[in-house]
């Protein structure tokens, strides 16, 4: 756990939310520009009934999510999502996912973060980016 | 409801998998390369607790499935994303959701679906790509 | 020719670029929201000299410059592109290109706007999505 | 100069493009799933003719150029892109730009790769991501 001073700010924003609640994401770390989310596996989470792969949906959610936080310690307030682009890397089931959210570059207007999700042993599941709106 | 042949054939791949179940989204329509979803909402999904706005994870995941579905209606059977890329276009809250995924192109190996989300007074939500893989 | 009143603005504004002029852009039609740009063959544009393919990045610069005078017909005055999504669908070599910007949304802040590359013979080539920002 | 043995390889790839010949694209370093790029400024690539700004196609460009030759440090052979992201951080005029890209996931069919444009003060000018076909 970080002792940033902003962590409890980051991680109490997010676990107010929801949607955030429902799907179990939390915060491990943060720091300036630079976030790291855990979420346990839910049997909600499956895609193929067959296989119990996590799907990609809520793959997409946390790229979203740890892009959104990272811009969020340096902003301080809720940005909304312009755009989110993600990529699938391999199939995944079970398990925590720790995703790791980081600012590109952070303009007046919006921030880039980069997103990727990892499984517990640290193979790379998905990856992706997102411009959050941080104008007024 | 559409009459189209393989509407139960698509519909039933769609119903049998446990996030879609969650989520609560269904088919309403089939068409060649072409889905109509529909998706009520649930208080789960809420992302900002005071306005009760969808979270864009959520819209993101209806996206994909959409334009995944849109490819299955021609390959018939489960397509992966390869990648995503979601373009937010209002905030929405409440209500039914509409899906509407339809194919770009269908190539030999993969292929790229278009996918809009409207509200039920027909406002654009949000819109948006997959690639699907198809190879082998 | 469009006989639309802003024609021989946009279509100044498009020629006055000199990167346009390099890659022999013009505009083809205006209408509200929407533009079709043509772009002729140039040797220096082939990516593989067997086969003599269109680059991609050429392509990928039409479907932005596409998507920007869309916008551009909406603003009457350049809007920097935020971020661009291409997706090639077909290798092209030889001939004149025909390019279709048009408006997905227009928010205040920035805007979204689809584009479609078609070969002579109507075949598809490549289709992307642009964000510009139209905020001050 | 990399001393890398593929070094040479990969250049002679890149140099016989007519499209990266008029670019003036050339190879700096060779890594394994790495290259590093430089392009020099030519007065063709200006999109503003008041200010000078490098065309945003220019940079798209030399992002799919540095993502693609990133996987053919791995692959040996010329990899088509399927899709192309690229976000524009800041303006630039004149002088040499330095691309490098850098494999993301190295699949049997397709490959994600990175890349980052800066200028010569090192200011990140655009990123972006490619997906390259590696398949037969």
């Amino acid at each position: 756990m970080s002792s940033n001073p902003d962590f409890e700010l980051i991680a109490s924003r997010l676990r107010r939310v929801p949607y955030h609640q429902w799907l179990g994401v939390d915060v491990k770390s943060v720091g300036d520009g630079l976030v790291v989310l855990s979420m346990p596996w839910r049997a909600e989470f499956v895609s193929n009934p067959d296989a119990g792969y996590t799907h990609g949906g809520v793959l997409a959610t946390l790229i979203d999510i740890a892009g959104d936080f990272a811009v969020i310690t340096k902003v301080g307030r809720g940005v909304p999502t312009v755009d989110l682009r993600v990529d699938f890397h391999r199939a995944t089931r079970g398990g925590t996912l720790l995703a790791t959210g980081q600012i590109v570059k952070m303009g007046k207007s919006f921030a880039v973060a980069d997103a990727r999700i990892e499984d517990e042993s640290g193979a790379l599941i998905a990856s992706g980016r997102g411009v959050y709106w941080c104008g007024s």
